[in-house]
């Protein structure tokens, strides 16, 4: 049983039917009974405690007893990442949602090729992963898009990260807003170094060996993100 | 093509045959050709850096021009992990290699069972990941033991470690060994706790959500060796 799940909105206190499909999996996959606890999260920092009250063919009814609000963890990360192969993307999804990024940004650059959006799946993967991890905060995922096209974004993040051999130690991330850079298998090019520092990431090094863009990126945030 | 591949010994400059599986690899897989560089270790800090000399279907034949070795790594760090389910081990043992992991040590505790050792192939894994990432120095990977049998042994790395969380924030290990214990879901028992204590394992804290064993292990380890 994952530790929490989202609707879209959160019931106040009371007894509340729940939508067909948490319904479905409560009762024929996990079959909860009357009396089991469930926590309910908005994804945006809300959270009701409730417990199963009715559950049959029908659907299922909680009493809420609890609400409860948490506000944002104090570094929102965006994680931009060359996208490598679908599967590696996916666990990057899952991962990176444990640890804590606050936003995956698939990005395109000179040795990746923009890849087809998988939307839906990879928001279902990020509300599995954050339900199992027990985030009240619910990440979200970015439409792909070029390199270039981000870093001339007026509203970048305020502390900006690039992972690169010949970067400093990395070190936690002061609290607001941050952006790492993580560029795919064969790296970033000259040309897109040089407009990753002018937009004035600092390099991190993640460690001496060569790493997939999907462990880079991982480790990457875990570091920002240690606390 | 992988940065390197290994062989048991490290062949001396001038003109050697590849081993047949290694040659038939790179000849029917990769398609290699006279000339290509390829890239030989020995796992334990050899490198020979040669070239294609003959390739076709009786095997491979290869000019090393080059040998060199490398001192191990500063810390050699014992990943002792509570064994998920073997999918999840196998993407540990992967980007554990890559992260810079000295030994794989599955354990058994309250709240996992013993499973079958895989030894050949968890052994392919580390291989296959070690070339990927150019590792100078293979680890290895231990034959599964319960979490008291590991903690009894009289030579446990100096400086030792247990992911939980009401632990201190992590830093890099010092040179030496070291040791980083990492729980099932569920988290050790209260008793197996008291155990760790008394073996002088401090607590490092992975952030604030609740992570899977193999994501606790993975940016715990990376965070221990990063420097």
């Amino acid at each position: 049983m994952a530790n929490r799940y989202f609707l879209a909105d959160l019931p106040a206190p009371g007894r509340h039917a729940l939508p067909e499909d948490l319904a479905h999996h409560l009762g024929r996959v996990l079959r909860a009974r009357v009396g089991d606890a469930v926590r309910l999260g908005d994804g945006r920092g809300g959270t009701a405690q409730a417990t199963v009250a009715v559950i049959d063919r029908r659907g299922c009814f909680v009493d809420v007893t609890d609400v409860a609000h948490e506000p944002p963890p104090p570094c929102a990360l965006t994680l931009a990442f060359a996208v490598p192969r679908l599967q590696r993307v996916e666990w990057l999804l899952e991962h990176g949602t444990e640890v804590g990024v606050a936003s995956f940004q698939p990005i395109w650059t000179h040795r990746t090729r923009p890849t087809e959006a998988r939307a839906d799946r990879w928001d279902r993967i990020v509300a599995a992963a954050a339900g199992q991890c027990d985030r009240a905060w619910l990440p979200t995922v970015q439409p792909g898009c070029e390199l270039a096209d981000l870093l001339a974004q007026a509203a970048l993040p305020a502390n900006r990260f690039v992972a690169r051999a010949d970067g400093d130690a990395p070190a936690p991330a002061a609290p607001g807003t941050a952006l790492l850079l993580v560029g795919p298998e064969g790296g970033f090019t000259a040309e897109e170094l040089a407009g990753i520092d002018r937009a004035g990431c600092r390099g991190i090094r993640l460690g001496r060996h060569v790493l997939r863009t999907e462990t880079a990126a991982l480790i990457g945030a875990a570091v920002l993100l240690l606390s």
